[in-house]
C-alpha cells in the first residue's frame, strides 16, 4: 500500500470560508483519517500551502493547525515544481488573472464560486485550462448538503416519474441595522464590491437545479430592491443599490418549470432557509440542507376545500422522512474529495470549470431578463 | 320595525353554486334569521324567485326549501315590475345577454364570477348599468373566507408596515382518473368548455391581492400543461388543451411584488390547499381559507445556516394564530348582506362591477403575457 | 332518466352473513340510496325476494325490512319469470344442485364461497353457465376491504417495481372454550360438518394474492391441528378432525413467492388480524382489511444490527399510512355492485365463475400437497 | 484464592469478527475484570495467543492491546505445550484440516460457525476430538444475545405451557449497490466465496430453535434469488448465483412447526431486524435481539374483525415487555465463559461440537429439500 502526496497551494485560506470549510473540515479531516483511498488501494495524502497576502495571518493559521507550510509570495509558489494543484477562496475581483497565471504555470486549479465575473472571463479559463491539458473544476458545495444529496438520490431512484416542476424557496429576514445588527455583510448590499442576491445564490440555484432535471432553456428574472437603506458595520446608514428580493422563472430543456425565489426581507414559515420542492408524477419530494421527504402517487391523499370549515387535513404529516443512509459528510469536503480523485486517478468529476462558467452565464441572464422584461433563452457555452 | 322586501330572480340557481352557497348558505340562511337590520331599524328580507331553464328541476328546489317562487320564463321574469335584482349564476356563456337584458329591464344586477368572456364586454356591462342608473355588482366571494378575512383584518391593523411582497400559492394533486377518479370535472381541461386554470382562478387572486396590497401595474405569466391526458367522467381518455399549472409576477403600484403559483399538479406541504403570506418592513402573516399566524419585526428570529447540522429551529413555531374574534359566515352570505345593503340604503360596495371587469381583464393579461413571453402592463380600464 | 329494475332471489338470506352483508349493507343500501346509475343513465334498482326453508324467519326479516317479498318455495321462485337472479348464501352441502337448477331455469346466478365442494363440481356450474348463457360470479369480498383495495390501487400506481413476495399472515387466538367461550362456531372445527381452516380461508388468500400477483404455478401446504380438543356451545367437549394452523408457500407464474400462514392458535403482535406484506424492488406496501402502509426504495432506512445495544430504529414509524381517497363502500355491496352492473349493462366482472373454481382448487392442491409432503403444481382449469 | 491460567491460541482473530467480538468483548474483558471466578474460588484467567498469517497485522493488533503474545508459524503453535486450547476464526475454507491438526496436538477445540461445509466433515471433528479426549465446542453467539436469552428464559419458567408454533421472521432491504453502497459483501452473493444465505443464517436459526423446541424431524425449505444481479465494491455489476430470501418450515419431534423466514430483499415493520414469536397453550412471545414481549393466555384479547371499520384494538399494547433482570453481557463472551468452565472445571456445555454438526447438516436439508421440492426428514447423526 503505497502513499500518494497532492500538494495544494490554498490562496484565500485565511477567510472565514477558506479555513472552515475548505482547511479545516476538508483538507485536514482527510489528512487526519490518513487521506483517501485510491481505487488502486493507495492512500492520497493532500498536503496543503497556506497562500496570502498577509504573512502575519498565514503564519498564525499554520501553526493553529500543527504548523502548515505557508507562503505570501504567490509567484514563487506557482513556480514550485512540488505544488501540484491552485485552489483560490480569496476575493473574486482578480480571480481571473489568478486563474490564468496558475494555469500558465501548469497547476490544475479548483476555484470557488463564482469563477469569473461574465460568463465571457469564465470561458477564457475553461479554454486556457483545456489547452494547457490541467485538471480544472469549480466549487459546488450545496450539492453534498445531506437533504440535497437526498434529493438526488430520491431522483435517481426513479421516485418521481416524469419530473413536473420545481419550486426553490429561499431566504430569510435579514436585520437592517437598526433594531439588531444585520446579519450579512454589507458588501452583500453594494453593486462596486460584488455584492446582489442574484450574483450570490443563482449560481448554486443553478447546479442544484440542473443536476435534479437537466439544463435550463430559458429564463426569466425580476430582482427588487425591497429595503433601500440599512446600517452597516460601522453603524453608518448607507444605500442599497443591489436586489434583496429576486423572483425568477426556469424553463427546462426537458419542459419541467422552475420557479426560484430568493428574499433577504422574508419570514420563514416552512422546514428550511433554503428549500426545494420536486413534483413529479409518480410522487414529490421537498428537501431542505439537512432533510428530505417524500410523498408518493400512491400516499397521494385527495383533500377537499370546504369554504365553511377550516382544513381537516394535516398536510405535513403526509409526507415520509427520507432516512440518513450514509453518515454525514461535510458538503466542501465531498467536493475535494472528488476533485482530489479526478486529478489523482481520473474519477469522473461532477463539476468540471465548465459548470462553474455555466453557473456566471446563468446569473448574467437573470440580469438580463429583468433588464428587458422578458425571457430570455439561454445561449450554448 | 318595517320590514322591507327584496325580490330577487336568481337565475341558474338550480346548480350546485347556486343552490348550496347562493341559496341555502346565503339567501335562506339570511331569511331563517328574520332578514338584516338595516341602518334605520327595519328589517331586510331577501325574497328569492328561481329561475331556470328546467322547470322540474325548479319545482323540486323550491319545494324542497318549503315551496319558494319560481320561473323557467325569463322575459316574463324580467317583465316582473315586484323583481327588484337579478342574480346570475349560470353558465359564463351568455351571461353578456343575460346581464344586459336585466338591465334593459330595470334590474338591480349580481353577478357570478367572470362576469363576461373579455374585459371588453365586462365593460359594456359596467356602462350598461351606470347608463340606466342599476346597481351592479360582481361576486369576490374569497375575500370573506375567514382566513383572508383575518389577513385582512391584520392588514387594516398596520401590522405590516410597508407591504414587501406576497406570495400566493394554491393547488394539490389532482388525479388523471388512472388510479383514482379524478376530483375535477372535465370541463376544466377542455379550452371550447371554458376550461383553463388562469381563467378559473386568477380573478380570484385579482381581487384578493388588490385588497390587500393595491391596483396592479404589470404581469408577468407562465403557464404550462403538466399532465396532458386524463380520464373523464365516463372513464374515457382525453387530450388536455388548457394549462394545468400557473407562475404569474405581479407588480403592484406601490412597488411591492407578489409571485402567485396555482397548480393542478403538486403535492401539498404547507398548512392550506390556498396560501397567501404578506411580508411587510413590520412583520409578516400567512393565511389560509380559515386560519392566519402573524410574525412581528420584534419576534422576527435570527437563524444562521449550518453545513454541518440540521435547521435547530422550528420555523412553525415561532408564528402566532390570530384568534376568531368574529363568529364565522359563509363567505358568500357575506358577499350577498354588503349587495342586499348597497341596494337598499346604499351601504359601500366592495366589489362594485368594475372590479368583476378587472377580474377578467387579469386573466387576459395573463394569457398575453404568457404568448409575448414578456411583462405587460395592465391597462386603464 | 328511466328506472330499471333487477328481481334477486337470495336463498339462504335470513343466515347471519346473508342477512347483514348481503341483504342489509348491499341490497338494501342500494335501495335507499335510489340504485345504481348506470353509464347511459337510467338508474338500476334491485329488488330482493327472501328465500329459504323458515317461512317464520323469512316473513319476520321480509317484516323487518318494509315488507319485502319472501318465499320460502324454490321450485315456485325458480318457475316466476320475473326473477332475474339467483343468489345463494345458503349452506355450502347441496350448492351444486341448488346452482343447477337455478341455471336450469334461466336465472343468472351469484354464488357465495365456496361455490362447490370440489373443483370438478365448481366446473360443472362454470360449464352449465356458460351453455345456458347466463351471467355467473362468485363473491369474492375481501378484495374490497379498504385496506385491500389501496393496497391494490398501491399496485396499480407503479410503487412496487418488480413483485418479489408476499407475506400473508392471518390469525389470532380461539379460545378452546374452557376458560372463554370459542368465538368459532364448533361445526369450523368437524370435518363432517365443512369444517378445516384450509377450506374457510384460503380461497379468500388465492383471489387476493393472485389479484395483486397474478396466477399461482405451484403450491406446498402444511397444516396441523394444534388444539385437538375443544368445548362446543352446549359446553360439550369434542374432538377437533380439522386443522387449526396451515403454513403455506406459493410460488408464482411471474416467478415471486407468497408466505401465506394462518393460525386460529397465535396470539397477535402485528397492526391488524390479517395481514399482507408485498415486497418490490421499488418499494414495499403492509396492508390489514381498513389501512395500508407504504414504504418507497428512496425512504428505505439502512439500518444495522448491534449485538451490544438494542436496535435503534422505530421501524414502525418508517412507514407512511396510504390515505383514504374513496369514501368507504361495504365490500359486499362493492362485489354487489359490480355483478348487478354485469348484469344490466354487461360491465367488466373481477369474479366470474372460473374464478370461484380456482378458489376451490386451491384448496384441494393444499390439502394434496399436505398429504404427499411435497410441493404440487396447479393444473388448468 | 488461587490463579489459574488457559492459554489459548486464537487463529484468524485479526479478521472483524475475531478482533472485536471474541478478542476486544470477550478475552480482554474477562481479563480486564481479572478472569471468571471458578466454583472452587480460584480465578481463571485465559491468556491470548494471536495466531495467523500475517505478521504484521498480527503484531499491530497485540501491540494495540498492551503487547499481546503472537506468532504467524501455526506449526510451532501447536506444538508449544504450554497452550490449552486452538481456537478458529479463520476463513471456513481449511478448518477441518486445522482442527484435526489442533485435535492431534492434544488440544481443546473451539471453532467459529460452520465448523465445516459438510455434515460429514463436521463428523469427523466431532469423532476425531471424543477419540482424542479434548474439549470440543462450536460458537452459538445468538443464544446469549440478551432477547433471546430472555425467551429461553419464559419457555424455562413454563410460561407457554405446550409450545404449539415458532415464527422466526428475519431480514432487511440490502442495497444492491445502485442507489447506495450495499451493506453486505459481495462475497456472500458468490457460491464460489462461501455465499449463500442458508448457509449464513439456518445454522443459527436451528440451535436458536432447537434451544426452544427440542430437535427437529422434518424441514421443508423453499430459496430463491430476488435480486440476481447487483454491484460490488469495486463498482462492478456481477451476478447472484445464490439465494437472498429462504423459506423454510420445520417440524420438530414434539410435533409443533416453525416458520423461517429470511430475506435480504424485504422492508421491515416489525420491532426487530431478527425476531422470533413462540405461541404455547397458556402464553406466547415475541423476541428480537434484545427485548422480548410476552402475553399470557389470561391477557389474551378477544378481538373482533369487522368489514366495516378499523380494528380498534392496538394489538402492539397489549404485550408487555419481559424485564431485564442480569446485567448485559456480550454474547459472544457468553459463550466464552461456558466453554472455559467447561475445560476448566467440567461444566456442562450447550453447545458442544456435536451441535456445531448438526447445524451443518441443517443447511444440507434445507437445499435438498428445496432441489427435490419436498419435505426431507432429519437424520440421525
Amino acid at each position: 500500500m503505497a502513499t500518494r502526496t497532492l500538494r495544494i497551494a490554498m490562496d484565500g485560506v485565511t477567510g472565514r470560508l477558506g479555513t472552515h470549510q475548505h482547511l479545516i473540515r476538508s483538507m485536514l479531516a482527510i489528512r487526519n483519517e490518513g487521506g483517501l483511498a485510491l481505487k488502486n488501494g493507495d492512500r492520497l495524502v493532500p498536503e496543503p500551502v497556506l497562500l496570502g497576502r498577509n504573512a502575519e495571518k498565514l503564519a498564525a493559521l499554520a501553526a493553529a493547525h500543527g504548523g502548515l507550510a505557508w507562503s505570501a509570495d504567490t509567484a514563487a509558489t506557482l513556480a514550485d515544481k512540488t505544488i501540484d494543484i491552485y485552489f483560490d477562496v480569496a476575493a473574486t475581483g482578480g480571480r481571473l488573472e489568478r486563474a490564468l497565471r496558475a494555469i500558465a504555470a501548469g497547476k490544475h486549479i479548483y476555484l470557488e464560486k463564482p469563477i469569473a465575473n461574465s460568463s465571457q472571463e469564465a470561458m477564457q479559463i475553461v479554454r486556457a485550462a483545456e489547452k494547457a491539458g490541467v485538471k480544472a473544476a469549480a466549487v459546488q458545495d450545496k450539492v453534498y448538503l445531506p437533504g440535497f444529496h437526498k434529493l438526488r438520490t430520491v431522483r435517481d431512484s426513479g421516485f418521481f416519474g416524469r419530473i413536473l416542476s420545481a419550486r426553490l424557496e429561499s431566504g430569510w429576514w435579514v436585520f437592517d441595522g437598526e433594531l439588531h445588527p444585520a446579519q450579512r455583510s454589507s458588501w452583500n448590499y453594494r453593486k462596486k464590491d460584488g455584492g446582489g442576491l442574484v450574483l450570490d445564490m443563482y449560481p448554486h440555484w443553478r447546479y442544484l437545479l440542473t443536476g435534479l432535471i437537466g439544463p435550463i432553456k430559458a429564463v426569466s428574472c425580476r430582482k427588487v430592491t425591497q429595503i433601500p437603506r440599512r446600517i452597516d458595520e460601522a453603524g453608518a446608514p448607507y444605500d442599497v443599490d443591489v436586489e434583496d428580493e429576486v423572483f425568477a422563472t426556469f424553463e427546462f430543456e426537458s419542459g419541467a418549470m422552475a420557479q426560484v425565489t430568493t428574499s433577504w426581507a422574508t419570514r420563514v414559515k416552512r422546514d428550511d432557509m433554503i428549500q426545494i420542492q420536486i413534483d413529479g408524477t409518480l410522487g414529490s419530494a421537498v428537501a431542505g440542507g439537512h432533510k428530505c421527504f417524500v410523498q408518493s402517487l400512491a400516499a397521494t391523499p385527495k383533500p377537499s376545500w370546504d369554504a365553511n370549515a377550516p382544513q381537516a387535513m394535516n398536510f405535513d404529516e403526509q409526507w415520509q422522512e427520507v432516512p440518513d443512509i450514509e453518515p454525514f459528510k461535510n458538503s466542501y469536503r465531498w467536493g475535494w474529495e472528488q476533485y482530489l480523485r479526478h486529478v489523482a486517478e481520473g474519477a469522473p468529476l461532477r463539476s468540471p470549470m465548465l459548470e462553474g462558467a455555466k453557473d456566471v452565464q446563468l446569473t448574467e441572464l437573470c440580469y438580463q431578463s429583468d433588464r428587458e422584461r422578458r425571457w430570455v433563452d439561454v445561449p450554448k457555452l
